[in-house]
């Protein structure tokens, strides 16, 4: 028997930039024109945001001088499916897309992961840019490189790790969002005060307080410190060996609750939700203490996110959710099979994981919460 | 204007080793047992290679002490699409398959690039084994981390670069292989002998002569070497940026002739068709040497592969195949666009790209070798 060694041993750096302010169309231009990154862009967004920014992106886009073409598809969470994703890899075969192309995700998480996905499989990984336009997408998805498309198997099965060339944030898209979606996208940001940076939570309670939320420099200032930490932990842990499973505070019990929905609740509702259960568990078994429990309840309760979860969804749906593995059925959030990873406080910007939690107490808190 | 730097310089190591040589099924599951790369394995085969080789292996790779499942999909180039890479995952999912796992690619060039574009979507990337069966899949396929499926807008359409933790290339599996399969496998050995090492073509042809092509210790060696240069050629270039190109020699015509036949005629026999016409042009226009040239006519002859393309192809459709993307229709193998890049020599071992070549002496070139 003969042995070979391939020895791709390298540095590859993959690092980018995310740039963050009101109206920062025209820069994003420059930066993109300059750059020598690609010799054409496509942006893919959807049918409601091209309604309300597609020419105006467009026309903004070809003062940097490349070619830009669009790629509009249906809106709504049911478009985050391998379909769309031939949808868009034959179109921009039809445009002669190549390997000198750059696809711009114009729009929320949905299309951030989708336009993701796409890059990174269209002729084996093109470039792509992040140009979020929902508070969801500004605080988080657009950041860390994970892509992918939900399939009949579970939410996300299909996807990679694909870091974006940049990120543009433009706070200027929230001012056409709706009340809700704009609200919802505060639980991201909520997250981070929790398992990071209190003051964010003072923040938080603040504008609200003050009727303000929808201040720009307090946009910019909240957008700025959730990618700042996020991107932290991402430096640290890309492939979400260890570390990176912290972003997942709140979003454990938030998954189950937003299946045993059946999707009504929004993602920003089930994860404020599941923070509220995590909060509560983390004061029971773990020594939270009351006031830095009541600050991220407070701060969830101020933007208008829900405190009790709907009597309508029975605790053992929910439970039997987060314990689809036992049934050899798979999340692709638990990563080891077996065991399902909550995150915990000890403190505020004191996250850990732990592995299993007696399902009692899971039970007894989630029914306490109803109302 | 906020801007953050998001660092991600870092070194990845994904070495690897290729194993070649007969009956190696006890070291291969020797090898993974010892590995610690995963708890357990889950090989992907076709229904083909199942009946012939499936239970063995699975008894033999049971003795790593790890677990093994079989997932097993319908053979033919057609089981090469997405649709297969959704069935394969939820039965993955069906399974418990998760981050511990590994995919063990168990047949042909289908099979392996399959299998390998599951590993690297299925919760972000797993890990997984090539095991060729096919003397094609042995010298070439296997190596080098290229993933992909077919779509309506053309072969490899969709794809990755994820290169397998290992290799296992047992050449007891080629014992099975109907003639006509075994010797399409000849071409890319060939191809290698054309562009690195003239002495491959020597070996062959006299293995024909000496009716000894299914030979076990010419088999080994021949597939070592073609190993060996094509882990060179991806060390260097993993990702296809430039040099790796030259791999595509006799692939560009080749790939024309394959798809105007309607994938009558083999992946095998339409590259040995590609390099006698490149082998031909490169005399025309680079004066490469009659005796190189004939070298390499006469090993493809040796092994029978076809030296004549079928009247039946019309050559304009194929020269149409060739410069589809004028019409802006692509093909993943042309990555800049409106440039067909062919791969020639000077003489045996000396390839170069050349970015274009006169339409009237790729014509003339493929009316020549009707018959």
């Amino acid at each position: 028997m003969k042995k070979l060694d391939v020895t791709l041993d390298r540095r590859r750096n993959d690092s980018y930039q995310i740039h963050i302010g009101e109206a920062i169309l025209d820069w994003t231009a420059t930066v993109l024109g300059r750059s020598g990154i690609a010799r054409r862009c496509v942006v893919i967004t959807d049918s409601a945001i091209d309604a309300l920014h597609g020419e105006r992106v467009h026309k903004a886009l070809e003062k940097s001088g490349l070619r830009i073409d669009r790629i509009v598809l249906p809106s709504g969470e049911e478009a985050k499916t391998i379909d769309s994703v031939l949808i868009v890899a034959e179109k921009l075969i039809a445009l002669g897309a190549d390997r000198q192309s750059l696809l711009i995700a114009l729009g929320g998480g949905v299309i951030g992961d989708l336009t993701g996905f796409t890059a990174s499989l269209y002729m084996r990984g093109i470039p792509f840019v992040q140009m979020p336009t929902t508070l969801l997408a500004q605080v988080d998805s657009s950041i860390g490189g994970k892509t992918g498309v939900d399939a009949a198997g579970g939410k996300n099965m299909l996807g990679t790790f694909h870091q974006p060339w940049g990120v543009f944030i433009d706070t200027g898209f929230l001012k056409t969002l709706p009340d809700a979606i704009f609200r919802s996208g505060f639980a991201e940001a909520i997250k981070y005060g929790a398992i990071e940076n209190p003051a964010l939570l003072d923040d938080i309670a603040k504008a609200a307080a003050e009727n303000s939320l929808r201040d720009s420099s307090f946009l910019e200032r909240i957008i700025v410190e959730s990618c700042r930490i996020k991107k932290t932990i991402v430096e640290l842990d890309e492939r979400e060996g260890g570390l990176r499973r912290i972003l997942n505070f709140g979003h454990t019990v938030g998954h189950a609750i937003e299946a045993a929905s059946g999707y009504k609740l929004s993602h920003g509702e089930s994860v404020a939700l599941g923070m509220n259960a995590a909060t509560r568990i983390s004061q029971k078994l773990y020594g939270l203490p009351a006031q830095d429990a009541e600050k991220i309840t407070t701060a969830i309760r101020a933007v208008g996110l829900p405190g009790t979860i709907p009597v309508s969804l029975a605790t053992d749906d929910i439970l039997a959710r987060l314990s689809m593995d036992k049934k050899a059925q798979h999340n692709v959030h638990k990563k080891e099979g077996k065991t399902v990873h909550f995150v915990m406080i000890r403190g505020l910007g004191k996250p850990f994981i732990q592995g299993g939690l007696p399902e009692k107490v899971i039970a007894e808190t989630l029914e306490e919460l109803k109302g």
